[in-house]
């Protein structure tokens, strides 16, 4: 079974306190597929220009990841220049060059429009709802979203809300959508505007999973060293809709919150390099080790105490 | 079997977004012990002045801390005067009266020498020093410090690390100290100079316990409504150190790990009301649901997975 994700495919140039590195593979849809792929077959949808280096894009095709939905386009492709300095939480945009991008309009090839699980990433609202539109009814739809959205298109977002199963975003994108400053209330404002699930997304403090009746966390993997965030977001809900799409068949609370352990350890690694070089080499031994060292982490074993309250 | 707690006892006026409290308990001995006497007996050392309202402190006596450790000196009693705006986390000090406080020398009652269980709150570390000195070999020696003293004492702080078992602070106190800004490596710093445990807390993000050989977290339980966030810190380490006491003969880290969960269920009711207000009134049930929901939030059942890596 395959996972369907629609979005961007970027070359991104970086800067952090660890090293640089130039037009190395970026964009959601890139950090999505480089992930999924290590736990299901992935359905790409995006657009690059007619410079893009479409040999870069082998390993992804080796590991299963369709690239039918690829569209070239005459003009530039998405480059995005950016760094990061000492606080890791927080990238400092320096040039954004959307090129193809600002007209990607798009197109589910025939043989994607069946896809089970798909995944909107961060695009305008108006192509996410697009692309329910071109689908026929997948069992699981989860979108990303971002400030810039929630500010220009907020009446479609909401629209775009009534419509997926899950949504991710992170603490701040979900206190500027819900007016909430508690992540709590937030989540409860987002569900009953649509999605049963809300993830939102703390970056190295981990990714509550709220339900209507329960709330999950995973903390981030504790890294000694962090490389380059770029991609983390969209790594994690890789590795989440990945480890589902693998369960199709199983789906339920059990598998949604080692879904978000999955999502979790693969993030891990893919900051632990430029782009997604990292995760390109993963080993299925390394996913589960750190999948099995998060359950560790925050295991403990609950037992009745005599208490003098 | 007891803890003996050495550090402020204070009158704290607070204004939050939510309200505005005058004069109501303070200091980090009185929220510690508040915390700490719902899961085994307390003795308390510390300074107020002549015009402290003593009886209010019998509400704590009640609950079996002893404050025979509380010296009254001729002078005005620790005053501090606080405001949070949105950003719950971060304390604006608006006025601070050390009163007494400032000449504090602790003193340890004789029948208070041989507690088995230390918690040098957040003092000179010249007083932690000089408690150390006071006291019989205890089992377990924990501490706590500040952005202050490691500015401004800390040789001293460095020489009570070689004496402590364990110590907590939080994420900004353990970059300074350590000037490390990843936390893991933060932790293994500290521990290399003595404590084989280190708890570094991260407010609305929860805690990480550090040792030598493992790495526990718990988040913080999430709640809708934080209400005045101060005194958390000092709630944490007493319901932590509290269940450590009550449980001295079992200490593993089974039971380490459960007493972060204590801990952090604590405190999770102290920032819910003023002062010690509402952990004053906890019933042993409103505790363990707590621990209990904490248990559930973070579990997931890891299982082998085939995995296409």
């Amino acid at each position: 079974m395959s996972v369907l994700v629609v979005g961007s495919v970027a070359l991104d140039s970086v800067e952090t306190p660890f090293g640089k590195a130039d037009e190395v593979l970026g964009g959601s849809a890139t950090f999505f597929s480089a992930s999924a792929s290590h736990l299901t077959p992935v359905q790409l949808v995006g657009v690059v220009g007619h410079d893009y280096p479409m040999d870069r894009l082998r390993a992804l095709a080796d590991r299963g990841v369709d690239l039918a939905g690829l569209q070239r386009d005459e003009g530039l492709s998405f480059r995005w220049r950016g760094r990061y300095r000492h606080d890791l939480n927080a990238a400092e945009t320096l040039e954004t060059h959307l090129g193809v991008f600002s007209h990607f309009r798009p197109q589910i090839p025939e043989q994607f429009r069946s896809a089970p699980f798909v995944f909107l990433a961060n695009i305008d609202p108006r192509l996410q709802l697009d692309v329910l539109s071109q689908v026929d009814r997948p069992r699981l739809v989860a979108c990303d979203t971002m400030n810039f959205w929630i500010e220009s298109r907020r009446p479609e977002l909401l629209q775009l809300l009534e419509r997926v199963d899950l949504i991710t975003l992170n603490d701040a994108e979900a206190r500027q959508l819900t007016e909430q400053s508690n992540l709590v209330r937030a989540a409860r404002w987002i569900m009953d505007r649509g999605p049963s699930h809300v993830i939102i997304k703390k970056g190295e403090h981990g990714a509550f999973m709220f339900t209507r009746d329960s709330i999950f966390f995973a903390p981030a993997y504790p890294l000694e060293s962090v490389f380059d965030p770029t991609g983390a977001g969209d790594s994690f809900a890789g590795g989440f809709m990945g480890y589902l799409t693998a369960h199709a068949d199983e789906i339920d609370d059990v598998h949604l919150r080692r879904a978000m352990a999955y999502g979790t350890a693969v993030a891990s690694y893919n900051v632990e390099g430029f782009g997604t070089e990292r995760v390109a080499r993963l080993t299925a031994g390394e996913i589960s080790d750190r999948v099995a060292e998060l359950a560790r982490i925050t295991h403990f074993e609950d037992a009745p105490i005599e208490l003098r309250a």
